[in-house]
């Protein structure tokens, strides 16, 4: 039987995530990484025949020009001596998946977006064209490197937050509103979106972005038959918040106040410095901590760009805290990570995941992905470790199906 | 029909925790304070007909001089303003509840704690005769107060380790040792959890004190059918790192090292700072996180005497982890707590359970109270919500046998 | 001869800084506590014949409505056990001083000012018939209570910065514009300094609004003969800076970026927490590193308002800077203080020091004080250690001239 | 005329100090890097002729076989994307400078460094024929490099301290001691030092080993006109502790408590793991904030190796104080470098201005050199911008004097 062949279609391809995801996976490939950080990679998963990065194809879109080459350089060099020196000569390979890319949307992504890439072109193209052009190059690829299935990931820069309209409430208002060509209540991840289900693409929202997967386009993967799950790569500081916050709980403490500061240096901060666009990621980090503790605290996200920190991610948090006979108490953490790193894994965990899914037939929601979310669709719960259990209990019923 | 009354016998009933807790049992019966910090105020646990605090009498003994009343105004102080006019005004019950309290045993507990207090008589009592004596207090206090039953809870400084003997493997070889008065094998602890369980009264150990609940001792209680519990309130560092190590499992990141440096200022601080007393806790603190992980890693715990914090605990823990590529990572946190107005709850938790499982006839270990302890009896499960889940199990399938 | 009698107005008599200096100064009345804090209280001051706390007698006005008693309350149950007891009795003495208490002006304070406090009559009053007004008050005070001479300070809340224009220039500019009643280009602040100065009152600025010590202003004070200093006590955060950014300078050490993040639970917290006024906070704190390093660094100042803190203030600053071989390295730091027992004794120093530049005839800025200030008018110098010095060379050089 | 040659003699020369000085002057004579870091870079040094990176020649010795290649890519793995890639292809100048490289003497330096070091001979050579040994190195050294001068740099790992006895009391004491051979008050610094002022070369002591700049020693350089200095480069947690500490004295702030935290991964950590040797760091480490203060304050400074930082150290330090009213606050800092790449430019500076000094024939202690040790010999200042003062008041004042 011949080997599976998965494609992976990167939405800002040239980010410093899809660069640590394509780095990672052909290191992964050549012997010389581990597989450090992959949820997939544990023991529970090991009967699941998820896909190897021996079988990922790489393509993808970005509005901005750039090359690969560079923008991983960029990343080995800050992660430093922890790289293999043969990994710096794996340029021939990357520019074999640089052939893969072609340029991508900005439609309608905000001020900050289009003013960091003064060269993009806007597109006087309908909404249908648009999508037209997308569906084109998703076929492409398909054809191109003879893949069995493709997964669309969404990491671009944040978005401003669209508007929810009636457009956005069931799948014929959306099917209207694009052919109206209604550009007020689409984004750039609209189009992408709804062009990978209509492909029958697996999608999976890794950012903040609203304008992908509102009510009409989970319906419209639950027709078509398209797994899809978002929103917002659990990374750092909200990971650790859902980590931690149960732990008040479980001790009847009162948490008074949690205060978070994040400091940041690369592309996505320079585009979350944008107040417009800071909104949509402020929205999905600070939800999680009211429905985690099921009361409303005093609690702040603040997100700066600090350019000298390059990849790197910081964050402090100050909670503060009742106790009994009402003394106040506090803890603090500051949390070091680099973000791409972080999150590369957690993609290649979703990208298995979701082939997984879609040669079981799944469509719609994948909640049993939620760990993986700041903010999950269609799940209330945001206890790391409930989440957790959740994608374990997927893993282990499932596995009888699967036999069949 | 009669209420219950429930004693109380507070092993070190002048230190800081004890004050903590008969302050706030005080608050709590005169509606002072709330229930924040009781993990047995919150719901599951409404219906199972726990002992109020109204239902408690306090007595215990110190092998210090002093007052009671002094102790608590020094916490009043510290809280500060978070205490109600009020509660400064409770002389008159300090001073009955003074009157249950009796000298201590010091016997065979380090240099620490007998220069700490010059003054304590070293005893040339027998083994057994001090049992007798010890037993003897336990009858009065059930007798002269009425109570129906007593809950007996260590909250002693921490004495040295005690070298686990054949003394200790067996209750027939126990007895003997009393018997041959084998001072060697035994200490204060000893003495207090013994007398405890042959008088019937349940038996916490919320100390990291060795000399209390091994094997023969739980086996002794099983026999008499006690039920007993320890060690060592698990109330500040090591509550956060039960916490927050399972994190690092739920995205297979590798903790590379971690260091936890604590500073505290109460008297516990002033026993700790001697060298052979400090071996205890830290071997309590240090075995949790290797237990968490299931694998070895660079970790140590230390814990310095800094008077100026008087009853505040500080704690500074780095956390070095490697995540995808190889990359290296951290996350530290700053824990600023008031330890004995942690670990009162938890007192009072546990002395409502303990009460709980003797009306219900259970005896030795109760592990579904593993969640209070660094070093739960009998138990392997180290991650927080795993033991708060066998909490939650213990209170909800025990509910319809209650009824019964 | 009859000893000095030194009245103190304060603006703002309500608020937390105030409370701090009328309790720290009847509490060295009363030998109920130390000087710490107070920089003229040290050996260099000794023979300068400072005014004693007994000499003080405290005035002053607010735009609330409230008792000094209350607020004097809150702070020491902040401050919890380190007030000794015989404070809390000392309302027979507070009663007094509230009766120097006037209502205060919010005139063209913003609309953070005037929604805290709504029942602020505005006020139709020209602005010459409310410097009358306030005259009257100084007045009424300096005979009612016999006094040799008054330091106005202001402590008020922040207000939102006031455009410069032709008025503040200089003097006779000024004039004009408060005879044509020019609303726009005046404060309150600029009402109180204005007021101050034409009773011959010393006037400090504590505050960083920029409506009183304006160059009109300051050619004001020259010519009547008045010391006056400001802007914006250094107490916390930015004292830190000021101690700290001199070591990178000493080491060459580069600083890449200076990130800090403040948060704080007062009336203070709550007028900053409206943007407008936090303007004016931002500047004087932002200002001080750039001038410090004399380059241009990467450096945000953010402050939140977090109810629960109270009177407490936490500052996180992540310092980035760049060593030997380009390596990036970090210093962060933690500061909890309780800003207005930081700002107290600096209150009582500057007031000494006004009342000895006063008697000395020293008219127009006192540069000497640059260290008690985040932005010192008239001096570039923002090192600590260089500020400090200007303040020992003064108490020396002086002293022989004092003698004369 | 021909340009001047200097030959710097590295005690420790494949440690990770020496290796950072070794790289750094090639970088910088290779125009790869800048000066960063190092304070004879700044304006006041410009006129003094400092030796150029260009002029110094390496030489040295260690008790460790191995390669400075290793080492230097080592550091250069750590520091990651900030060497410059052209740094990696030195290995032909890192020969040549091996090749100055000769087998160096751990006498008497404890069981850390011997066990870690199973392999070094013991020697049973005579301290006399030890010292002829060494000063023939250095001989040959001279000659071999056609060098002018050369300047003997101790980067080794720390001794174990040395009891002083009558031995190191004067310089006669001391030659008496070495002809009777007496081994128990001589370690490998002593004989280095020794041997480096014998032959004329200035000598730094870049460590806490108390043995090479005792009483004897100093007056040895005194006669022979050698300049030398020491002890311990400050280049961490002690440097801001000189910067901070002074702030609270400013204040009239009393510091109640100075606790710090070090854990670093690097051999130094390794060797101050062990607690003979580890005495002789914490004792200069202690020392300065009690003398900085001028009062006693509890203070403890723990070191621990963590192997998984490599290169870097990270320091935690917390500070309590006391201010107005009494009220308890604190500071805290996480300070996080890379020791090696803090120290070098500091051994640079050293280097060049140990020169200055031979040039100008200085001989004993080098005062001015305060700001850059721990524990400066002859100076009580350690306040670090009075330590800098002295440093530019000698820079400023001897111009003229050089000029002549």
């Amino acid at each position: 039987m011949k080997p599976k062949k998965l494609g992976v279609w990167l939405i800002g391809a040239l980010g410093s995530v899809s660069s640590a995801v394509i780095l990672g996976t052909l290191a992964l490939k050549h012997g010389l990484t581990g597989t450090t950080g992959m949820i997939t990679a544990t023991e529970p998963f090991e009967k699941l025949d998820l896909v190897p990065a021996e079988a990922i194809e790489f393509g993808g879109c970005d509005i901005r020009e750039g090359s690969l080459r560079e923008s991983i350089h960029g990343i080995t060099q800050e992660i430093g001596g922890n790289i293999p020196a043969d990994l710096r000569d794996l340029d021939a390979h990357l520019v074999g998946i640089e052939g893969n890319f072609v340029p991508g949307s900005a439609r309608n992504c905000g001020d900050a977006i289009e003013c960091l890439m003064p060269g993009v072109p806007r597109g006087d193209a309908s909404l249908r064209e648009e999508i037209a052009r997308v569906i084109g190059q998703f076929d492409w690829f398909r054809k191109n490197k003879a893949l069995d299935d493709v997964v669309v990931v969404n990491l671009a820069s944040t978005e401003p937050p669209v508007g929810i309209t009636s457009c956005h409430k069931n799948i014929d208002a959306l099917e209207k509103c694009l052919d109206e060509n209604r550009e007020d209540s689409v984004r750039a991840s609209t189009i992408y979106a709804y062009s990978a289900i209509e492909s029958g693409c697996a999608y999976i929202n890794f950012t903040p972005s609203n304008g992908a997967l509102f009510p009409a386009m989970i319906q419209f993967a639950e027709r078509k038959g398209v797994p899809v799950m978002g929103n917002d790569g659990k990374t750092g500081e909200t990971l650790v918040k859902s980590a931690l916050a149960p732990m008040f709980q479980c001790r009847n403490l009162e948490i008074l106040s949690w205060e978070g500061f994040n400091i940041l240096g690369n592309l996505d901060g320079r585009v979350l410095n944008c107040l417009e666009n800071k909104e949509s990621k402020l929205k999905t980090k600070d939800g999680v901590l009211s429905q985690l503790l099921g009361y409303d605290i005093h609690s702040r996200v603040e997100i700066n760009y600090v350019p000298s920190l390059s990849n790197q991610k910081i964050a402090w948090d100050f909670i503060h805290f009742r106790g009994f006979l009402d003394a106040k108490m506090s803890l603090q953490f500051i949390w070091q990570g680099f973000d791409s790193l972080l999150a590369a894994p957690l993609v290649l965990d979703l990208v298995r995941l979701a082939e997984l899914a879609m040669r079981r037939g799944e469509a719609g929601l994948m909640p049993h992905l939620a760990c993986y979310f700041k903010a999950p669709l269609g799940v209330n719960e945001h206890r790391l470790y409930e989440q957790y259990r959740m994608l374990m209990n997927y893993v282990t019923e499932r596995r009888p199906s699967a036999v069949q």
